[in-house]
Formats: structure tokens, C-alpha cells, sequence
């Protein structure tokens, strides 16, 4: 046990695809010193594009001077390659980046022996559909939630430290159990993803049939099937690491959907209503609570629909120094006006207020 | 039957909520003149506010002297309305704005008798998660695809009306059966909001025992839950309106999901593994289909992170008298880089693409 929080000054990363790699970009970026290594050297050769890290001849190099190891292969290897990680390296702390816990957790107390004070398991909440270190980016972890899952083993010097390095980029580190973890991803992560690439599926299936269909599709069915472009190895890993959880979370929404569909058969219009009046509340209760990224503003904006009208607005904020985080037509314009959403950081809503009121516009807070 | 094509100058719109008072305003966008009347008269009075359109004192008084006129009250309602309106004026184009079609169209021709001819079944396929007249806009119809399902008894030169009415709008007239229309809605607008809102509903009720729940709720959960917020009424009228073809969309929609969940925990990862792998071609096949708005291009450009560099892009664009129709950050850029897409009329693609090399861009069309 160390008593006082190590440092983290070197990291190596084990596993340099899109997560990986935008671990070592936003590590970099907080002045830390990067070194990369991937079982396929290819990978790691394109991750160095990122000039956030040196690739290292082997997992051993990698870790020989590292303060923190992160672990960020697939699933099936994260439990042997923490392991390897701790006997490689006699002090360096061990975190990783999986998805599902319980069993990697599980796994690694098997083979660490007296070493498993130094492992804190994690999972940074964040990602996208695309995966390899081309589309890595400080973008993936900025803001976002990153779990901890420290056993009863874990130093709480080392837990320490993983969660100062995890403020460092720019995340918000929250502590759960393993198997709390599991059971709460199932829901909020696992579930979606179950659902949104059944309903692709499912459409691609009648398309056949029914060449039109996906000519109607508007905004609601694609926000619903946007997770079913995800990576199909990757899901494949997590839906099996956590097929337990998983399987119970699909059960309980077969249930609702098939309470849901008897109540509609039987015409029971107060009940339907009910449902989704209970469901709406809960939908806005959600939308009330921080995004996963906090500390950030949305202002609608009215403008014009006519060339340079974005130009305008952009030159406005730009002029007042404001940094634009995000950027949205809501409804896209083809004639008269259009909305726009912009993003900016909590602490620039006065001065992006002020700018813009100044420029003829009328700005009006939504988030 | 009339052999012209009647002109579309006076408009009648009957029903005065979101959806009733968007298409008054795009209507008086386009140069139409129009009444409003609606059952609840603060409802009409605060469709006035629009600036688009004068109260009527009656249905009577509001159908008096139109050429054409759009029934957009409450599902339950939109049949005695539109045989109302056909009474009330012997001369008037008859259409509605109702998601679900079979059964308005079957009442309407039990009652309207040699009216029938009049009559032009409808839906915009536009709208929101908001409802009442003061979330109107004529975005809520811009450019959306806007069904006719007219029937054997349907004026084709009423129908040719009503299409060119729904192109003054700007939306796009697409011609369906009104059974085909209401089985294609049941999967690409109906069982998405089921679903959703389903989600929605096991999360809140996971929720009461297990307080971080939602804490953990990122961008995928947060897309599929978004539907969740629409309208109760509204939403319970549809699915009772169109409950046959619902309760067949939800069966098919559970038997995949029954069918994943036995893949999942029988662990035939390839077989998990090819399912996902379908759904992500079936749903890059569909970002890559024009959005339900025709004719537009999608370009991919890099942009740094720093104050003033959307500025300059749309800036850039504005110099070329592009006009941009959409444009999307697609990493919330806290730092390092940004991308953009920016959505341009495909006969802009070109002088796009130069005018932002000339700038020192490195634009990339993805659709």
C-alpha cells in the first residue's frame, strides 16, 4: 500500500484503437508522456499519427517506466493483459477501459496474487460508432462519466490516482461496484444498443418487401437506428462478457412492450396515455439533468436562410472571443428562417448573450 | 370531376394546433391567404399570434369562400370534420393532416357520399415532440415527404391540387394506398415511438431502486429516449387509430428481440456478432439515402478548435454565394480539432468543394 497518491507523469497505453488512442491524445495534452503499444503493429504505427504517443517494441517496453498502465484491447484480452501488465511493471498502478467488469474483475483476482492492490478497474463512458485510432480523439473522453470499480483489494492511494489522472483529461470520475456497474450499463447502454439494432434489423427485413419504407423514415426512426451503424465485433464482446445482466434487461423491456401492445389491442386509451404520460415525465426529468458533459450551454438562434447568414452569426461569436463548442440547424431551413443551436461553455453564456444581442440577434437559453 | 387544376389561394385550416398552424404559416409564406378556426377559441386565438393567419368565427365562416381546405384537429375528430367541411363548402378541395388513414378515409366515405370526389387524404410527415399553436413553424414542414392517400372515388385534379399545394409549401407530395401508408407507418413512425417510450419507462422504473441509473445515461440512451417526450393524447389516439398494424409491428419487432436475446445467452458470438453486422449495413444504407429532403450533399471538413473557425468556414462558403443548408459539428471540439458537416444543395457540391479548397480546406463528400 503507498500512502501517498502516486503521480502519473508516463503512461502506457496497451491497446491503441479508437479508445486507447483518444486516451493518449487527451493524456498528451494534459502534459503527460505517452508510450503505445498494440498486438497488432499496424495499428499502433497509425495510432503515433496522432502524435500524442511512441509506439514501443513490445508490451514489456511499453511499461518499463510508466507511473499508470492503461489497459484498452478488446474484451477478450483485457483480464490477461492486465495481468500481464502487473508483473511486467513491480509498481506502476493498472487501470483499463472495458465495457463490462464483473468478469475481467473476477479473471484478473486469479492471476494477480498479491499484486491486485495495484489494478483499478474502469470504463470511460465514452466512444462512438466509429472504432481504430483514425477516428480517435480528445472529443471521446471530454466531459464524460468514467467508472471506477476498485475491489477489496484495490489501494485507495492508487484508486486516488486513477481518479486525479481520469480529472486530468477532463472526465468525471464516478465510483460503483462491479456488479452494480454491470446491472446499470445493461440498462442505460447495453439495452439501447439490443433495441436500436433489432428495429434496423427488423426494417431491413420489410424493405424487402415494401422497397418504400425507408422513404418515410424521418427523424424519429433514424435518432432510434443511429446506434446501429456500431462496431459489430465490439458488441458482439460486450453483450457476451455481460450476458446476464443483458438478458435480464431484455426480458423486462419485452414486458413492457408486450403490456404496452395488449393495452393498445384492447383500445385502453387511458392506459396508453398513461404509459406514455409517465414515460414523457421521466424523459424530461432526464433532459433537466446535466448532460454527460457538464458545464456547457445551448442558445437558440434565430437567422435568416440566405447565403452568409451562418457566416454572420459565426463572425459575431468570433468578434466576442466565444468558442462555438457545437453547432446545429434544428430544422433545416429551405426558405425564410432557420433555428440554430449553439453550444457554448457555461462560462461564456454572458458574453455570447451580449455579443450576439449586440449583433441584431435574440438569443434565447434552452439548456 | 373538375378537368383544371384548381388554384390554391384561400386556405381554410380547421384545427389550429402545432401541425394546423405550421402549415397556415408556410401557406402564408407562399403568398396563400388563410383562416384558422379551432373548436377551442383561446387555441385559434393564439394561432393568430403566428401572423399568419385570421380567426375564424365558425367552421362555417372559416371554409366560407376557400379553394382548398386542411382538416388538423385531433385524430378522433378529423372524419366528422372533413365531412363537415365538405358540406359546409360545395365547391372546396378537402384534404387532413392524420398519421393514420385507413380508418379516417372508410368513415369519410360512409358519410360524404358523392362528396367523396372532393376529399384528399393527407399526412405531413413533419413534426415534433411539442404540441399547441405557439411551437409552430414552418420548419415543422419544410421539406418533409407529405403522403396523399387518395382513394377510388378522389378528383385527380383535386389530387393534382393538393400535390402542388404541398410543393408551394415546400414539402415533397408522395403517393401511397392508404392501407400500404398506415402498415409502412406502423414500422418507420409507430414502433419507434413504442420502443422509445418503452425504454423509456423501464429506465424510470429502474430508477426508483437504483438512483445512478440515469447518471450513466450518455448520447445512445439519450437518442432512443428522445421520442419518449411526445405528446400522450396524441400519441395514444395514433396507436388506437392504427392498432392492427402496431400490434403486428410490435409482435415482429419482440420475436427479434427474443431472437438476439437467445443468441446472447446461448454465447454464439458469431451469430450476435452477424446480426449486428446486417443492422450496420442496412442503417449506413440508409444515412447514405437522401435525408428525407432530396437533393443535398453532405461535405466533411476539418476544422481547428480555436475561436473564429467556423467563422471562417461559413465565411468562406458565403464568399462562394453557397448557401449552407445544414451544418453539424460533429465532435464537440474542446480542444485539438473539429469536424464538420455541412449540408449544401447538390448542384452547390462543386463550387462548394472548390471554394473551400481555395480556402485551404480538404473537404470530403460522404452523401
Amino acid at each position: 500500500m503507498t500512502s501517498t497518491t502516486p503521480d502519473t507523469r508516463r503512461l502506457a497505453v496497451l491497446g491503441t484503437g479508437m479508445i486507447g488512442t483518444s486516451i493518449a491524445i487527451a493524456a498528451a495534452r494534459a502534459g503527460i508522456a505517452v508510450r503505445g503499444w498494440d498486438l497488432d503493429p499496424e495499428v499502433a504505427r497509425a495510432a503515433t499519427r496522432s502524435g500524442s504517443l511512441a509506439a514501443a517494441a513490445s508490451l514489456e517496453d511499453a511499461v518499463s517506466d510508466a507511473d499508470l498502465i492503461v489497459v484498452a484491447t478488446p474484451i477478450p484480452a483485457v483480464a490477461a493483459t492486465v495481468v500481464a501488465a502487473l508483473h511486467a511493471n513491480r509498481t506502476a498502478t493498472v487501470t483499463d477501459a472495458a465495457s463490462v467488469k464483473t468478469g475481467i474483475v473476477t479473471e484478473v483476482a486469479g492471476h494477480a496474487g498479491d499484486r491486485l492492490d495495484r489494478y483499478v478497474p474502469g470504463h470511460p463512458m465514452g466512444g462512438s460508432e466509429r472504432s481504430g485510432p483514425e477516428h480517435a480523439s480528445a472529443h471521446v473522453v471530454d466531459a464524460i462519466v468514467w467508472v471506477l470499480t476498485p475491489t477489496d483489494a484495490t489501494d485507495p492511494a492508487r484508486e486516488r490516482q486513477v481518479g486525479a489522472f481520469v480529472e486530468a483529461l477532463g472526465a468525471r470520475p464516478v465510483r460503483l461496484s462491479p456488479q452494480r456497474h454491470d446491472r446499470l450499463v445493461a440498462f442505460v447502454s447495453h439495452l439501447p444498443q439490443v433495441a436500436s439494432t433489432s428495429l434496423m434489423s427488423l426494417a431491413a427485413v420489410e424493405e424487402a418487401g415494401e422497397p418504400d419504407i425507408l422513404l418515410l423514415a424521418a427523424g424519429g426512426f433514424r435518432d432510434l437506428t443511429r446506434l446501429a451503424a456500431s462496431n459489430p465485433r465490439l458488441w458482439s464482446e460486450i453483450l457476451s462478457a455481460n450476458r446476464e445482466e443483458v438478458g435480464a434487461a431484455i426480458d423486462l423491456y419485452i414486458d413492457r412492450l408486450v403490456s404496452l401492445r395488449e393495452e393498445i389491442a384492447g383500445d385502453a386509451a387511458a392506459s396508453v396515455e398513461r404509459t406514455f404520460a409517465e414515460a414523457k415525465a421521466a424523459r424530461l426529468r432526464l433532459a433537466a439533468k446535466p448532460q454527460v458533459r457538464a458545464g456547457v450551454a445551448v442558445l437558440q438562434v434565430e437567422i435568416p436562410d440566405e447565403p452568409g447568414a451562418l457566416a454572420r452569426i459565426t463572425a459575431t461569436l468570433g468578434r466576442g472571443a466565444v468558442n462555438i463548442e457545437d453547432l446545429q440547424i434544428v430544422h433545416s431551413p429551405e426558405g425564410g428562417r432557420g433555428l440554430v443551436h449553439l453550444t457554448v461553455a457555461a462560462g461564456s453564456v454572458a458574453a455570447a448573450t451580449d455579443v450576439l444581442a449586440d449583433g441584431g440577434y435574440d438569443p434565447v437559453r434552452l439548456a
